[in-house]
């Protein structure tokens, strides 16, 4: 059995807006085979960073055949380049150079994408999603050969990653995004916890406890756990730890070892 | 013509969260030519019941060889058994035992999810969705035996299941669910309903009149229908009966009959 | 490498309602093979032009052989009829004749939907999508012949479109439809501007400057532009240009031309 073409979506556009459907149609029109699966249309309008995020934690799910493409993209249609990656693990990624696939760029390999027959003859100058990215991923996904689109970038937009820092038997690090459900990721990972349980976690001022799964909390109660991206999430059982905190990006989590 | 595995999938993860993909991610893995459907990810958060309702009124559609991942599960990764469900008529369903598949459950065959061989090797506490039940469904649309992945479960989780009692020439229910209309499913089914037409209906102290469609109604007229869902519909023409009315579950909702 | 059946559906039900998941269960019952792609279930309700819109900016990116099944449809259930239209350049679309196919109607054939075999055979009042279009869609996706379906209809319901209309050297038209990012689409389509830059653009009493990409904008400036649909749009860079202009249907847009 061989696998059909596989295209994974990520866009800030909204799922009923009718340009992730745009996106789609140029895809099968390219590969009619294509399975097309959407990772998300909700990053939050123009936010990269959350776009990275949520790229981090689903692109690795998928089978090494799958590429990725991801718009979201404030600066379409101006100097900012088009490219196409192959990280260390063979994952190719699509979309704008600014910064979006930054979790996956270290080792990579990022081509410019040039070649004039790739893209769509009138490309667009606000849809590159449609007129660049797409046809570019369902050629990809049809097995073509990522050096043949185009010459290497050398110095790709990097973010700025946000990380854990070390500071005696603390970590400090800081919140990033929430989940539907109000679950807050932040900064610090399972790794850099390392073997050592954390026995106190402070999230902007408040006190929250370590537990290992949701059901552990008592309703109400603040909860730190690692969750299922890998990174300590702060919680509150049966409640919107983001707007009952009114917990933005940037607020500091300090973690106590031992 | 072989059919591809067919999976759906139905959660309360929120459509945008990056979640659904994740689970697709695992599905994809184990079987690249899998058709993945989306019952829906909007199911309100941790509100079993409705989900139960959204799987007895979709599942159905589907054709015998479609296998049905949901997870509305606020035990996940506590002590709530993991399970899959064969109903009478073959269908499969894959999710925690917790009475989301209350419908499905009479003279059904029910395993307890064991065999360490079908789940991700370092299953979070968290995303039994990903972890446990991706992964095993994948494989049951594969052509897996059910009874391959572990023993019966005796006792499955039920849910106190709504209905209509009769009484008298009465019969009296009770509002369940508003569709995004605002049109409100309640207790009583068609069946319950009988050869005979309902002359009148109240509901929550209200008339509502009783018509075939829709379109039957006057502009903010209250209306009672049997709806595509094989229940008594409460709606509002071109209206929201639900925020209009304020209608919440266990509202009551009488019948009168002949 | 024959081409999978292909299905693109667009409703005002709402993702995750489980409404289109029924669709989707009735359409890979008849044909197990499909490829389903969403358009969008996040048309207003019962907005027919918004549906009509959407369809006319999405269908065209599709190659000829997805069907097109459309339901935005207040009027189910009545004595409108259900129908199925081949336009010029043999796209085919499913769905009710209420005006929602105008875009491709000049020129195109058009069949009621009457042959009872093909639809399922309790049809319910209120759910057309999932017991009329559906299992035609998915009949006429796998080969099935328009012309068996039923006599043609010949005087297909149309909407009152709108256009833009040209007074001396000035271009008049309306809004129309917000996307998500909040840009506005106009009845100006770029062939009415014909090859003539566009020198000074008016919405709703306010001046709007004419720019190629949204980046070439200022922060809260108002925006003109030919957007990816090929209609003029106004916008405002990393802004909500039809919240904050409060901009609704019909509102009045004029153009300056050289």
């Amino acid at each position: 059995m061989t696998s059909p073409p596989l295209i994974t979506l990520l866009t800030d556009f909204g799922a009923g807006s009718g340009y992730p459907a745009q996106m789609k149609g140029v895809i099968l029109s390219v590969r009619p085979d294509a399975i097309v699966v959407d990772l998300s249309h909700e990053v939050p309008r123009h936010d990269v960073l959350a776009g990275a995020l949520l790229l981090e934690a689903c692109a690795p799910r998928f089978p090494p055949h799958a590429v990725h493409l991801a718009v979201v993209d404030p600066g379409v249609g101006t100097a900012r380049r088009a490219m196409c990656l192959v990280d260390p693990s063979g994952r190719r990624f699509v979309g704008p150079d600014n910064g979006l696939f930054t979790p996956f760029l270290g080792g990579g390999r990022t081509h410019l994408i040039a070649d004039p027959k790739l893209v769509r003859e009138r490309a667009s100058a606000t849809f590159h999603g449609r007129d660049v990215f797409a046809p570019v991923a369902a050629w990809l996904a049809g097995g073509g050969d990522p050096g043949a689109i185009g010459p290497a970038i050398v110095d790709p937009v990097q973010l700025d990653w946000p990380a854990a820092e070390l500071r005696g038997s603390e970590l400090h690090g800081q919140c990033l995004l929430a989940d539907p459900f109000g679950n807050v990721l932040t900064s610090i990972r399972e790794v850099d916890l390392g073997a050592v349980a954390p026995v106190a976690v402070n999230v902007a001022g408040r006190a929250a406890r370590v537990v290992r799964t949701y059901g552990e909390g008592c309703a109400g109660e603040l909860l730190a756990l690692v969750g299922s991206s890998g990174r300590l999430e702060i919680s509150i059982r049966a409640g919107n730890a983001a707007q009952l905190l009114s917990i933005t990006r940037g607020a500091p989590v300090v973690v106590r070892m031992r």
